[in-house]
C-alpha cells in the first residue's frame, strides 16, 4: 500500500507540524509506504513521523541532486523534472492524502483526480486542503478528514475495502 | 509572443464554442502564436478560430500519435506524458488564458500560478474559469475578463508593458 | 512535415556549422518545420539557416527559461525537463536527422528508435552521427548521409513515400 | 545507497537469467536498494534476486497502471511517461549497472553519461551491454565488469570510496 502524501513546503505552525508528524506515525503504523515531493515542510514532518514508526519513505524529487531531500527520505526518485513530478507524485499513490497547501498542493490534488485518484483533505490542517475537504471535482468528492487519525481511517476504507 | 490556451476537452454549449473560435480569432490577430493541449473542445474550437486568421497552432499533446492532434493545429509536440505535459504547456506561455474547464484546466491554472505565470480566466465560459476569476492563489490574483475581447486585452497589456 | 534535428551544443568547425546551416536552408526550403533543442552549436546553427528559407523553427528546451532559446528559434517549448525533454524532441518529428554529437545525441537517437522514428546520421559531420550512420540497432537501420543533400532527400522520401 | 538496473524487457538465455538473480542477491547483500524500470527481463529477474536476500526494490514504471510491475516490485513509481522516464531511473541511482540490453538501454547509458553518472557493463551478459564495456562517452568510460560478482566489486568502489 502506497500513499502520497502532499501539502506545503513550509510550514509557520506547530499544530500543523505535530498533525503531520502523527499522520507519519499512523501511516507507517499501518502499513503504508510513504511518498511526499521529498522536500521540506508538510514533506519533511510526515517522512520524520513515518520514520519514527520504522515506515518506508519515498521522496519524488522535482530538482537534479539527491541531496534535495529530507534527512527522512530513505528513497530518493530524482526527477529533475520541477513541478512536472507532481503528476508522478499522485499517480504513485493507491491513495492521496492532502495536508495544507497552496498552488502546488492544489495542482496536485487536481492531477490525482484526474488520474482518478481518491483524496482525501484533513480540514483543520489549513490552507488548501481546508478549502478543498468535502468538493467535487468532475464528479469526484474530495474526502473531508477532520484530523490525521480520520484521514488514516478513511484511507483504509479506500485501500482495504471489506 | 506565445499564450497558452487551456479549458476543456469538450464543450457542451455554442456559445462557449462561438467565445473559443473568437478568442482564437483575437489572439492570431493580435500576433500571439497559440499554445494548446492539441485535443478537441476549447483546445480545437480555440485552434480553428487562430486559422481563421491565419495563426499559428501548436499543440502539446499527451498521447503518443500525432493523429490524436485536432485538424487545426499546425505544429504538434508529442510528450507521450500524459498529465505532466500540462506543466510543458503554462510554461510554454508568455501568459495563460483559461476558458470553462474541470480538473485538468485546474491544474494547469495551479502549474501556471507555481511558474509564476499571469492566468486570465473568462468568466463567462463557466467551470473552473468562472469559479477561479478574480480569485487570489499564493498571493497572485487571477485575472477576470468578462469575454474573449477583455482576456485578449489583458494578455496584451501583460505581454506589452507600456 | 516536422523533422527533429539532434546535434551538438557545441561546433567547433567551420565545416560542420556550414553543412548545418546548409541542412536548416535545405530543409526549410523543402516544407519541414524544424525542431530541435533549442540551444547552440548543431541547433542554433540548422535554425539559422531554416530562418535564412523563411522556415518555421521550434525549440524543445530543456531549461525553464525562454530565455535558453537561441536567436533563431520561432516557437520555444519550456519543458524545464533537462534531459527527459530528449525523449519529446525525438518523438515529434517525423523523421530524425542526426548531426555530429556525443552522449545527448547518442540518447536521442535510442530514443528515436524506441519510438520506431526513421533515423538519418550524416556521416561527415563526425562524433556520434559518423559512428552510428549504417549502424542497425533493434533491426533497424540508421541511415548514412554524406552530406546535408542527402540527409534531405533521404528524409523525403520517407515522409513521403511514392 | 541506491543502484539503478538497465537491462533487456526480455531474456533468452538461462545464463543472463541467472546473472541477473546473482547481481540482485549480492546488490541486496551489500546494503544497495535496487531500482530498475519494473517491468519484465532482466528488470524482474534482478528484482527477484534482490527480493530472495531481502533487499528493497523499485520500478519507475513507463505507464499508468502499478500492475504493469513484475512481482517482485516492492515500489511502485508510476511516471505515465513512457521512454521519459529511463532520464528519472538513471538519475535516481548513485550508481548504473547495465546488464544486455537494446535501444532502451543505450538510451540509458548515455543519459546516465550526460548526467554524470558513473556507468558499469557487464560484458558477458551480451547486447549492448557487451557492445559499450570499456568504451568513452564524452570522456567518461563506461566500467568493464566480467560478471555480476565485478559490477558489484566496482559499485562498492564508487559509492564508498576509501
Amino acid at each position: 500500500m502506497q500513499v502520497s502524501v502532499i501539502g506545503s513546503g513550509e510550514i509557520r505552525d506547530k499544530f500543523v507540524e505535530d498533525m503531520c508528524a502523527e499522520l507519519g506515525e499512523l501511516l507507517a503504523k499501518n502499513g503504508f509506504v510513504v511518498l511526499c515531493g521529498g522536500l521540506g515542510g508538510v514533506m519533511e514532518a510526515v517522512s520524520r513521523g513515518a520514520k519514527i514508526k520504522g515506515g518506508t519513505t519515498v521522496g519524488i524529487l522535482p530538482g537534479s541532486s539527491f541531496q534535495d531531500a529530507n534527512p527522512y527520505i530513505d528513497i530518493k526518485i530524482v526527477t529533475a523534472m520541477s513541478h512536472a513530478r507532481n503528476a508522478i507524485l499522485v499517480r504513485s499513490g493507491d491513495v492521496v492524502i492532502s495536508v495544507s497547501g497552496g498552488v502546488g498542493t492544489l495542482s496536485e490534488i487536481a492531477l490525482a483526480i484526474n488520474s482518478r485518484k481518491e483524496v482525501i483533505a484533513i480540514e483543520s490542517s489549513g490552507g488548501i486542503s481546508k478549502e478543498f475537504a468535502g468538493k467535487t471535482l468532475n464528479g469526484q468528492t474530495i474526502h473531508r478528514a477532520r484530523d490525521a487519525k480520520e484521514a488514516v481511517d478513511i484511507a483504509l476504507r479506500i485501500v482495504k475495502p471489506k
